[in-house]
C-alpha cells in the first residue's frame, strides 16, 4: 500500500514537483506543485474551525468559482499563513497567481494549502518555490471497463488532528473519470469513516484540506452513481484515506501506537461515533495507553461522559482481546499479560453498549510526554 | 483565606475526624468524617457522569430520602467504588450503616463519598476506618444581626477535573441558618462561576460530589431568598469554592501555574463561557502555557473550533498583560519578554470578541510531561 510518492507512482497525466524555498530554518523541502496536465474533476472537504487560514478560503472561492474544474495544488510548510490580516491574503494570491503563470491556467484552477506556525507573515518573494515534507503516501488501483485506474495520495499532519476536518493536509490524484458532483459526495461519505475518524489531540488546525483531483487520463467510462464502478472507486478511495489517515496517527507527535477504538451495540451510528471519539480524545485513556496500563474504568468513565444515554450495567468491554468488563462487572484478568499485549503498536478497544446494532469505528495513538515537550517548545 | 482543617477551625457544631484503614498502601490518611452535631440544611451537586459511582447514588438518594437534612459525610480515598457492581453497593451501603450507628442517626441522614481507582472492589471489612488525604481548605466569615457566621471549606482532587463537576470531591461546613431549597439553589449559582469553571485534563470523574451543610449552629436569624444576609452568604460562599476550585488547578498533576482564560465582549455569557473552556482545555494551548511560549495562534485557533459564532477580523488577544492581537491583527512584541511573564506561577488571558459586553472566566493549568507520567503509572 505504502510507497514514495515519484512522478513515476503517479496516475497518468499527473506531475509533482518539490524544493526548499526557506521557509524551514532547517533547509527541508517545503513547497510543492502537484499539476494535472488537463482539467481535473475536483473536489474537497476543509477545516470546520472558524478561523480558517487565507489559503483555505482563497482554495474554498476557487473550487467555486471553476465549478469543480481544477489544474493543481500549491503547497507550503514551514508557515500556516493564518491570522496574518490583509498581507496574508494577499500573499496567497500571489502564490496562486506566480503557479498559474507557469503552469499556464487560470489562478481559480489553482488550490493553495500551507501548514505551520499561525499568524507569522508568509514571505511573499519565497512564496513561490515549492515544497514538500516527507509526505505519507498510499495508493490503491482497480479495473473498470478493461482499463486500470490508478489512485495515489499524500498527507502530511501529526499535531492539532482532530476531525472536522482530522487532517492537516492530503491530496488524492486519480485519473478516474467522474464528475466534480459526484466525486465530492463520494469524498464526504469517505471522509467520515476515515480523516473524521482519527484524533491526536483533539484540536482542529484552521489550515485543514483534503483535495482529490480526477483527471480522466485513464481513457476509461466516466463513473456514474451507484454502479459496480462506483463501488470500486469508492472502496480504493477509502483504501487510500484509511492508510493516510492511520499513517498521521502513527505519526502523531510523540506517539508510540495505534488505537483502534470500536464501539458497538449502540443505538444509531452516531451514538456509536460520539462515545468513540470522546473514548479517543480523553487525556486520562491516552495517557494509560502511554503506560499499557490497563485501565478499563477511564474508558467506560470517558463514554459515561459523552453525553450518549446507555445503561452502565449492561456494557462490555474488551482491551486488546482480553475481555475485561462483562455486563457492568469488571472480570478477573491476568493484569500483567494484559499489559504486554497493550504494549503493541497496535491493538483494539471494543465498547459493547448491547442495546442496538449500530457500531463505528476511530483511530487514536497514545498520549506521551514527548507529546509535551514538542509542543511546549514547538515556536523557540 | 487558607488554613488547615481542624476541629478547632470548624465552624460551630461540627466535628471532623480522620484515619488510615490500608485502602492506601502508603499508610497515608485514607477515610474522613464530618459531622454535625444536629441535622443540617443539606446541599449538594454530583457528578454529570452517566457512570456514576455507587456512593454518589447513594448520596443522592438519601439527599432526596432526608428531604435535605444530613447529618454526615463519610469519605474515603484510594478506591472509588465505581463499576464495582452489585457488591460495590453494598460495601457503600454498610459503611454508612456503620457510620449511623456510631453517629446515632438514621442511615439517610449520612452521605458518602469515594475516590481512588475505578473498578477494583472495595474491602468492606475496612470502609469505616475513615481517610483524609491533605484535603485543601478555605475560609470565610461575615456578621448578621450580631452573629458572626462561618464557612468553612475542603476539596480533594488534582486529575480527571473538568466541570460537571469539576472538583473530585468538596464539602463545606457552615453554622449559618438556611433552608435546603435556598442552600441548594445559591450552591449551583456559586459552582457554575467557581468548580464548574475550571479544567485539568477535560475528563469528567465518575464521583465527583460537592456537598454543603449548614446546621444553624451559629444562632442567628435563618437566611431569606434576596436579602442583604443572602448577598453576604452567597459572596462568602463563592469566596471559599473559589479559592478551594483554584487550590485544585494550582494542585492539578503536573501542574506548573494557574492561567485564568477571560473571554469578554461577546454575544452571552454563554457564547463567552463555551469559548473560555475550549480555550482551557486545548491540548495545544496546555502545552503551550508549560514551556511559556506565547502561541497565541493556538488561543485563537481553539477559539475558533468551540462552535461559538464570532468575526475573527474583530478579536483582540492580551497575554499576561502584552497585546499580541488587535483586531484580528497580530502585534509586534517582544518574544523574550512575553515568555518571561509567562513563566509566572499566575496569569491571564483575556480574549476580546467585541461584538457584545457578556464574559466569563475560566482556570486552567498547564500540561506538563509530568502529567503524562502520573497518569501512565497511576495503576502501577
Amino acid at each position: 500500500m505504502k510507497h514514495a510518492l515519484s512522478e513515476a507512482s503517479l496516475p497518468r497525466g499527473f506531475r509533482f514537483a518539490a524544493t526548499a524555498c526557506g521557509l524551514k530554518k532547517t533547509g527541508a523541502l517545503d513547497l510543492a506543485i502537484l499539476s494535472s496536465d488537463v482539467p481535473a474533476s475536483a473536489a474537497a472537504v476543509f477545516t470546520q474551525n472558524l478561523v480558517a487560514a487565507a489559503p483555505v478560503l482563497i482554495s474554498k472561492q476557487h473550487l467555486r468559482a471553476s465549478k469543480g474544474h481544477m489544474r493543481a495544488a500549491v503547497v507550503n510548510a514551514g508557515n500556516a499563513n493564518c491570522a496574518t490580516g490583509v498581507a496574508g491574503h494577499a500573499a496567497a494570491q500571489r502564490t496562486v497567481a506566480e503557479a498559474a503563470k507557469r503552469l499556464g491556467c487560470a489562478a481559480q484552477e489553482v488550490f493553495v494549502c500551507s501548514t505551520g506556525v499561525i499568524g507569522v507573515p508568509l514571505p511573499v518573494e519565497m512564496a513561490i518555490c515549492t515544497t514538500d515534507t516527507r509526505p505519507k503516501t498510499a495508493a490503491a488501483s482497480f479495473k473498470m471497463a478493461g482499463k486500470r485506474i490508478h489512485l495515489v495520495g499524500c498527507a502530511k499532519g501529526a499535531g492539532m488532528i482532530h476531525p472536522n476536518m482530522a487532517t492537516m493536509l492530503a491530496f488524492v490524484a486519480t485519473d478516474a473519470a467522474i464528475a466534480p458532483s459526484l466525486l465530492q459526495k463520494t469524498l464526504r461519505d469517505v471522509t467520515s469513516r476515515t480523516f473524521n475518524a482519527i484524533s491526536v489531540d483533539g484540536d482542529t488546525s484552521t489550515n485543514d484540506t483534503l483535495l482529490v483531483l480526477a483527471n480522466g487520463a485513464a481513457e476509461a467510462p466516466a463513473i456514474r452513481a451507484g454502479g459496480s464502478a462506483h463501488r470500486a472507486f469508492t472502496a480504493a478511495l477509502e483504501d487510500v484515506c484509511h492508510s493516510l489517515a492511520l499513517q498521521i496517527v502513527g505519526d502523531g507527535e510523540g506517539a508510540q501506537r495505534i488505537i483502534e477504538i470500536e464501539v458497538r451495540g449502540a443505538s444509531s451510528e452516531a451514538a456509536a461515533r460520539c462515545i468513540a471519539a470522546t473514548i479517543a480524545t480523553s487525556p486520562l485513556v491516552k495517557t494509560a495507553f502511554a503506560g499499557g496500563d490497563p485501565n478499563w474504568g477511564r474508558i467506560l468513565a470517558a463514554a459515561g461522559r459523552s453525553g450518549v444515554a446507555f445503561d452502565p450495567a449492561r456494557v462490555d468491554i474488551t482491551m486488546a482481546g482480553i475481555r475485561v468488563l462483562r455486563r457492568g462487572q469488571p472480570l478477573d484478568f491476568n493484569e500483567r499479560a494484559a499489559s504486554n499485549r497493550l504494549l503493541a503498536k497496535h491493538f483494539s478497544i471494543v465498547v459493547d453498549l448491547r442495546v442496538g446494532t449500530a457500531k463505528a469505528r476511530y483511530w487514536t495513538c497514545d498520549f506521551t510526554a514527548e507529546y509535551v515537550r514538542i509542543n511546549a517548545s514547538y515556536r523557540t
